[in-house]
Order: C-alpha cells, then structure tokens, then sequence
C-alpha cells in the first residue's frame, strides 16, 4: 500500500525515490497523484520528508488537486541552461535536473522510476550519475519498490475494482442478451438487417456499452472463437460471423476512467449447445478452477496453485509449460496475475523459480486456468477477479455466473 | 518515414537498433509492427539485414500479422537460464538478451529504444554492455532516430490522420447539435429533464460518440469554460454548467482505434453572444492564426512561427515565454508539435535555440495560438492539424468552421 513506501525505502536503502513521466503511461506515477492526470512530471520523495511535484506551468492546478507539496519546472529557465550548454538541450537537462535535486536536498542512493525511452533513459541516468556526486543512482530490478507496495491494495482501491467489475458484468450481460435478441439460420445469428451477427458487431456493441458506463477499453478486448479461441492473445476476427456450437471465450479488462482500475474477467460459452468433447474439456477447466478457488488462502505461496493447476492437468494427460516448456497446446500459460493500475502487476501466480510470493490481505489477482487445441478448433479459459480484504476473507470481484450454454433461437 | 531508417541508422552509426516492450505504450514499436499489437516483445534491425521480431508464444499470430521474420521467446528457456544463475532473473534476464542478440549476429553500435521503467532500463542496459563485448550499448538523447523517421509521414499515414480528422469533425457538429437542441434559461442551457447541461454531460456525450467512430480518448479531451479555459491544461469540471457568453474551449484530440494516429483540432466558442472585449481577443488570435497558416512553406524553420507568434503578441502588449519566461498569462506556451501515433511528437514549432528542424513535405502538425487570463475568466485558442503532401502542398487535415458564436435559444 502507499503508506509502505517509506518502509520499503528503508528495506531497500534508498534515501529517495525519483518518479518521472506522464500519468497516462506511468500508472506508478499514477498512484503517487492518485490518479490526477499530468503529462510531464516528475515526483521527489525523500525517506525523511514530505514527497514534493513538479508540473508544467500550465498544469499548475492538475498539480494542485493532487494534494502534493508543488513546484513549477519553469522555476528552472531551459533555456538559460542551453545557453550555459551551446545549445546542447541533453546537457542542459542533466544540469538542470542536479539543480532541481540539489534543491530538494537529495543526495545520497536514489532510485529512478517512471516510464519513458528505455535508451534516452540509459543515457540521461549515466549523465546524472555522473553529474552528481553525492547521489548513487538506483535502478531497481523487478520487483521493484512499485511492485512491492502496488500488490497490496487498501480498501478503496478494492472497492474501485470491485465496482469496474459490477460494472463489467452489466456489459456482459448486454453481449449476452444481443446475442439472445437474434435468430438462428443454419448455425449463424441473422440480425434484423439480414446480416449475420459478427465478432465486430459484438466489438463494435461492447465499446458503446464500455463507453456509456466510463470504461476505457485500454487494451483490446478479446472475443475469439473456435480455432482462434485456441490461441490466448488471439482477439477474434471482426469479419467472422458468429456461429453455434463453437468454443468462444470472452475476455474483457476494461479500465475505470475515473478511478484509473481496471478489473478482469474471462468466460467461455457455446451457442445452442456444446459439442460433447468439448463440453468435458470446459467442465475440466472449470474443475480446477473451482479447486484453485476453493484453497485460496493467505500465508500460501503464489506458485502452489500454479504447480496444483499444472498437476491436474499433466494427470489429465495435457501438456503444460511445466512439463513442456516450448508447448503451445495444453495448458500453455501461467495461473493469473494481480490487477491494479496495470492489467498486469503483481503478484504473480506462476511457477518461476524466484517466484516467493506468499498471497495476503489486500491482494487482487486472477484465477484462470485454460485450454488450448487451435489444430482442433476450440480453447476454453475461466478468469475472475479475486481479492482477500484486510481481514484475509476472499472476495470474487468478478461475481459473475459460470454459463456453458447460451440458449438461442 | 519508415524507408528512411536504414539511412538514419547509417547516419547516427548505427550497426543496429533494438526496440522493446508493448505497442500500447511503445509508439516506436507500434510504428514498426504497423498497428499490430503486442504486449511482450522485441524487435531487432540490423543495418544489413530485415527486422526480425520476436514475440511471446501466445502472440505468436499476431506477430506473424505483421509480415516480420517471425521468433518466439520460448526459443530461450528463462528458468533454465534461471538455474544457471542462482535463480536471479535479471541476471538471467540479461545472459538471455544477450544470446539472443549474438543469435542475431548483432554487434556494434546498437540503438536501444521502446518504454519501459527508467531506472530498470538503465539497470538493464549498464548489465547488457558489460555482458556484451562486442556491442557499444547506444542511448540515445533526443531527437532520436525515431523523431527523424516518424516526423515525416507517408501518403497511407496522412490519410490515417485525416480520415480521424474528418470523423472527429462529426464529433465536434454532434457537440453542437446538442448545445443547440436545450432551451435557454437565464444563461444557462436546459435539457428536456429539466436540468442545467453540464460539462459532464458535454463529456458523456463526447465518449459514445468517439466510441460509435473507433474512436480512443486516451488522454482526456478538454471542454473548459471561463477562468479554467484560462489554464491551457485545465480539462473543464464535469458538474460545471455551460453558461451563455463564456469563452468555451473545445481541445478534441482522439485516436483511431484501428489506425492508431492521432488528430488535434480546438475551437473556442461563446454560446449566444461574445463579450465585446472577447470578441476583440478572439479575432486577435484567429488573426495570428490565418497568418501563420498563409505563411506556412516547406524549407521555413519551425522556430519562424513561433517568433512570428510572439511577435504579434508582444506588440499588441501581451507578455510569451520569449519575453517572460516563467509568465502564465497572455501567451504561455509554444505555437503547435507534430501529431501522429503520439499525440505530441516532432517537429515541434518552438523557439527552444537548439530547434533547426525545417518544414518539409511529410510533416503533420498543429499551429494553436491562444491567450490566456484566468483571473479575467477567459482563456481563447485556436488550433488546427496540418500537414505538407509529398509535393509540399499544405493540407488542412482538421477542416472544421471556425465560428465564434453558437447561436442558442
């Protein structure tokens, strides 16, 4: 949580941290605003200190609804400093940054976040490091100090994904009754145009309804069917007409444009009826699922239900990325991964070797479990949203019903 | 363009250049894949050789979309490379990376460029050119190949930017079109239900019609009335009602979801009737405005038209950052940048010393005068997208009316 900061500098003995960049790009800095938008900033936090903000003059009152201490970069003259440097706008950055540190005092080992060019980074952190003796420039290896404290969240932050995800369900529901609202010719949905029912009608649907509730669609949704279902990060083809019996998984993380959350969620349903095969293999998925939820608990370590997912399915004679590293059928991927300000965070439920994270209270992260057989026409994969609150109980943030079959027609 | 990397990497000594992270937030990565999206990977360019991408397993089709050479990660089994080093990823992260180039044959002065965390990639980075001693690791300051490459724009990425243009234009006339559909009371507009129509409402309304085009607002669009239009970044408070004979600043940049470019137009508008004395300021900015924009050749520096700009006002007796740096009023800030998969990008069109960019067939970008007085309750700017085609002909990519007045009641 935010409040570990100033302990987990201690722990990493950093004397302060740097976070530099945009909002819209770095969901660390992100946090620190809580959430105020700014697109060129930069946040100073001293382990003994009040953390103070740089904004641009004409950002001054996203700056100040932030509720940080506030500086304006053109405390600082650019130009004065390229002067200084014959013109040389990098050097005069350093310059004028060890200027704007030595303002507030830093000085001892500091750590750099924030996002932005990963070689102008290298480069500008190797001219401050020099520029600045008394500073040791830090740049941390994952997890970082972000990572630590971003995995635990408190109970606003809970209810901000919790309220993303009640807001998703309804957009759920919307797919769910679009669908049901066409008739069936052959194995398609025929619209009341004529047309048959496409993934890119159901997109199409999906922004409007994300639009109408404030949720940003910041990566693309997925809704893929039959063989592309069978390929994870497949989105579907917009072109491709809805058609009964297939696998179709619908995956959806939408951000909460207000509060900056974005939640989770992934079901896989058949049109009509499910292929009998098929409908094994989805009760599989949905077993280990079921199991995993059933032993969440804090205090055990993230990989354990990685390795239990990986059991069951190996004993069902699949191949997993544990016993097949190279394998793209299968059980292919990890078990979940935390959600916050990033669709990704910690923690991580996989099997890596570093991996020794214990779940606790305050943590949100999925669980899904999935199959894949794109040669054979059909992937299958469940995913909620969970959390434990501060109490250490579990929380399904996702909440929603587990349908194998959508009736039509 | 893109054809001219090879001849940048020639001319910045480059042996090859390295990009890494995810299309979503790497624009560089974005431009090379051509829009396809990808969360997890790298592309590598040597000088003499194609680009050769590399992707996750599960992205594995979306990597083949873009008709680069094709390699997994799996290739490389991080927790066998784990083991090898003491179960420390980032050691193992980097011996990876390293093989990985070597595969590659890469060696030399290399490019390091994509987003990521500052302080991870300097990490990174300062771990890899000591792993590696056959590579000069390049960081490099800005502008940086991908400015130069990205800052001219062939014919298919012109018509990108104008087809969002055109329906960011039906955006901005459905806008109207509801301004003008609430009656009047006092100075207030009144919706059907009886209550004032807010900003908010302006916002919700701008979001589903964005949504109903492909349209993405990534960064927050501005809708700010009065002394907050005073403030260039102020967005507008959602439960402010709109009021009649206020300065109205409509900033509208989205992007399209399916292209991936940017347009960025303004428009200031009183509702009723201007003030007299705002009346007057606008003209004074429209009038800088239609003057740049008849002056705008291939071959003139960027910097002329912000001294132009400056001119103007500085005459009429309004204070710009040429003549009072740290100023917050009057002119405050730099006449336009380049638009394109970054809605702030090269050229930029100010007068920092060191900016000896010259206009050039290919070049998008805005000119936005505008004039600042919060304390007076009014802020004014006008802003187009424009771009040179390959005959350098000046292309109005925003074509939107410039009205000073909504008629309403």
């Amino acid at each position: 949580m935010k409040n570990d900061i100033p302990r987990l500098m201690q722990e990493r003995h950093l004397d302060a941290i740097v976070v530099q960049g945009d909002t819209d790009t770095s969901s660390d800095l992100a946090y620190l605003t809580g959430g105020v938008k700014l697109e060129g900033a930069a946040l100073i936090w001293r382990r003994d200190a009040e953390p103070v903000l740089f904004t641009t003059p004409i950002e001054r009152e996203n700056g100040a609804a932030t509720g940080l201490r506030l500086r304006l970069w053109n405390e600082f003259n650019l130009i004065e400093y390229m002067k200084a440097h014959n013109n040389d706008r990098f050097a005069a950055t350093v310059a004028l940054f060890r200027d704007l540190l030595d303002s507030e005092g830093v000085s001892g080992r500091v750590g750099f976040y924030g996002v932005g060019d990963r070689g102008y980074s290298y480069r500008f952190l190797s001219a401050l490091a020099a520029a600045c003796p008394t500073i040791e420039v830090v740049g941390e290896a994952l997890p970082n100090l972000f990572n630590a404290a971003r995995q635990t969240k408190d109970s606003a932050e809970l209810a901000a994904i919790q309220e993303v995800g009640r807001l998703t369900a309804e957009v759920i529901d919307g797919v769910i009754a679009l669908i049901q609202a066409q008739r069936v010719q052959d194995d398609r949905l025929i619209q009341a145009d004529g047309h048959p029912l496409t993934i890119g009608d159901v997109k199409a649907f999906i922004r409007l309804e994300l639009a109408r509730r404030n949720l940003e669609e910041v990566h693309e949704n997925i809704f893929s069917q039959g063989r592309d279902a069978g390929v994870p990060h497949n989105a579907g083809q917009p072109d491709m007409p809805l058609r009964l019996g297939q696998s179709i998984i619908f995956d959806i993380f939408p951000r909460h444009r207000q509060s900056g959350y974005f939640t989770d969620i992934t079901r896989t349903f058949f049109l009509g009826a499910a292929p009998p095969e098929l409908a094994q293999r989805w009760q599989q998925v949905k077993t280990i699922f079921d199991a995993v939820l059933a032993e969440l608990r804090p205090g055990q370590p993230c990989t354990h239900y990685q390795h239990m997912t990986c059991d069951y399915f190996e004993d069902l004679g699949y191949p997993t990325t544990r016993s097949q590293p190279k394998t793209m059928v299968g059980y292919p991927h990890s078990l979940g991964h935390g959600v916050g300000r990033d669709i990704h965070e910690s923690p991580s439920l996989n099997h890596l070797p570093d991996n020794d994270t214990l779940l606790q209270p305050g943590h949100v992260f999925t669980v899904e479990p999935g199959l894949y057989y794109p040669d054979e026409g059909w992937g299958i994969r469940i995913e909620d949203s969970l959390a434990f609150d501060a109490a250490g109980n579990l929380i399904n943030l996702s909440n929603y019903p587990y349908e194998m079959v959508i009736p039509v027609g």
